[in-house]
C-alpha cells in the first residue's frame, strides 16, 4: 500500500503574454485546483509569467525546488511563441528535440502528407520526457523530472487531466464545508477570529459577496480532517445563533 | 511635462486561500491588466500566494525590487484571514496601527456607535502609508513604497482604480490589432514565425480557440509603435491571402 503523507503541494506556473495582457481571462488554475484537492494535493503558489525563455527558466528551476509537483500550462503549440518546450529542456539542462513516441504518436494523428512543420514542432520537447496523453487534440504534454507540461485551451487541458491522475500521489484529501449568512464581516470578525485560534489547524476563511443587491459572507472551513470541521463548524453556528445572524444555508 | 519612459512594468500579488483553493475566480487580474495596458504600464507577472505572513512578505520584498509598481489584492478586510496590512507593513519595517486619516473616515462613514472592533481592524495599516479612496464601501487601499495595496472584491476593486490613476506614471500606451482567422496554428506557424523574426521589438501572439464548434486562430499584434503594428499587419496580411487563408476580422 502507498504510503498516505500529510501534506503534498503543488504549484502552477501560467506561461503567457495573453493572460498578462488581460487579452484572455485564465480559467485553468480554478480547473487544476478543483482538480488538485480531490487527489489530496494543495495548490500552494501560482505564477503568471510571459512567453520569455530566461523567465521561464528561471520560474521553473525555483518553483521545482520548492513544491512536490508543478503544472505548466500554455505554450506547447506549432507557433513562434510556443517556447514552453524548449525552455523547460533547457531548466532540466535535459536535450531538446523530436521526442520519437511523439513524433510517431502526431504523425499518424495527422497521417503523413498533413504533417507539416508547425505540427512537427510539437513532437519537439526534453527527449526523455515522458507524454501526457491529449484525447482532444492528438498533440501531447509532457513530464520531466516533477514538473508537468499542459496545453492552454481549457477544453484540452481539462481533457488531459484525467489520464495524469495515477501520476499524481497526493496526500489526505482536503476538505471543505462552507456556510452562508446575511451578514458584514465586521459583524463575525472577532468571534471568529476565537474559533480560529482555538483551532489553529483549520484553515477558516472570510469572504464577503454581493449577491443580487444584497450583502452576504461565507464561511469556508478546510482541512483533511473532518472531525475537526465538525467540531469547528458547531463553535462557529453556536456563536451565529447567539449573535441572531441569519444563516442562508451550509454546504 | 513628464518624460516618458519607454516601458514602465508592473507586477500584482494576488493574496487569499480562495482563490488558490478553486472556490473563486480570479477576476481582478484581467481588470488590473486592462487599466494598465490604458496608462502604458505593461504587467510582466503576477503571483497568486496564500494568507501566510511570511509568505506575503517574502513575495512583497522579491517583487518590489524588480518592478516598478507591485499591486496587491485581498486581505485587507476585518477578519482574522485579512492580514495584507500587517504583512506588508512587516515588509517595509514600517510602523504597524491605527492610520489617524483612515481612522477619522471609517469612523464617519460607519458613526461611531456601529464602528467595532472588525471595521477599526480595517484603519490598521502601515501608518505612514498613502490612502487609497475607495467610493464603494468606505475602507480605503493604501500605498506605501511602490506596492499598492487593493482589496479582493472586484466591485470595489474596479471603483477604487480610478482614483488611482494620477499615481501611475506609464510609458507609451500599449497599442493591439486582433487578426481573426478561420484556420488552424500548424497552417501559418511558419510564416508568422518569419515576421516575428522581421519585427523582432513587435510582441505577436497566436492564440487558437474553439467556438460554436469551429476552430480558429487569433493572431494579436502587440507594441507601443503604431507604425510597426501597421507594417507587421500588413506583412500578416500579404501571407494570409497568399496561403488561401479565410480572415473573419481585424479589430
Amino acid at each position: 500500500m502507498k504510503k498516505i503523507k500529510e501534506k503534498v503541494n503543488a504549484a502552477i506556473v501560467v506561461i503567457g503574454n495573453e493572460i498578462l495582457s488581460g487579452r484572455t481571462q485564465d480559467v485553468n488554475v480554478v480547473a487544476i485546483s478543483l482538480w488538485l484537492n480531490e487527489l489530496g494535493v494543495k495548490l500552494e503558489e501560482v505564477r503568471i509569467i510571459p512567453d520569455i525563455e530566461k523567465k521561464i527558466i528561471k520560474t521553473i528551476n525555483d518553483v521545482k525546488k520548492k513544491f512536490k509537483y508543478v503544472f505548466t500550462t500554455g505554450g506547447i503549440g506549432p507557433t513562434h511563441d510556443d517556447i514552453t518546450s524548449l525552455s523547460i529542456a533547457k531548466a532540466f539542462n535535459s536535450k531538446y528535440g523530436y521526442h520519437k513516441k511523439a513524433y510517431n504518436l502526431l504523425e499518424k494523428y495527422y497521417g503523413k502528407k498533413a504533417f507539416n512543420s508547425g505540427r512537427k514542432k510539437m513532437a519537439m520537447m526534453p527527449i526523455k520526457a515522458k507524454l501526457i496523453f491529449n484525447p482532444s487534440s492528438g498533440a501531447p504534454g509532457f513530464n520531466i523530472g516533477n514538473v508537468y507540461c499542459l496545453p492552454g485551451v481549457p477544453s484540452i487541458l481539462k481533457s488531459m487531466l484525467g489520464g495524469l491522475k495515477n501520476e499524481i500521489i497526493g496526500g489526505k484529501k482536503i476538505l471543505s464545508k462552507t456556510i452562508t449568512l446575511r451578514t458584514v464581516e465586521s459583524e463575525i470578525a472577532s468571534p471568529l477570529g476565537k474559533v480560529q485560534n482555538k483551532y489553529k489547524t483549520i484553515d477558516i476563511g472570510s469572504y464577503p459577496f454581493f449577491k443580487k443587491g444584497k450583502l452576504g459572507v461565507s464561511i469556508v472551513i478546510r482541512s483533511a480532517d473532518k472531525k475537526k470541521i465538525d467540531d469547528c463548524h458547531k463553535d462557529i453556528v453556536s456563536f451565529l445563533k447567539k449573535k441572531k445572524i441569519k444563516m442562508i444555508g451550509t454546504t
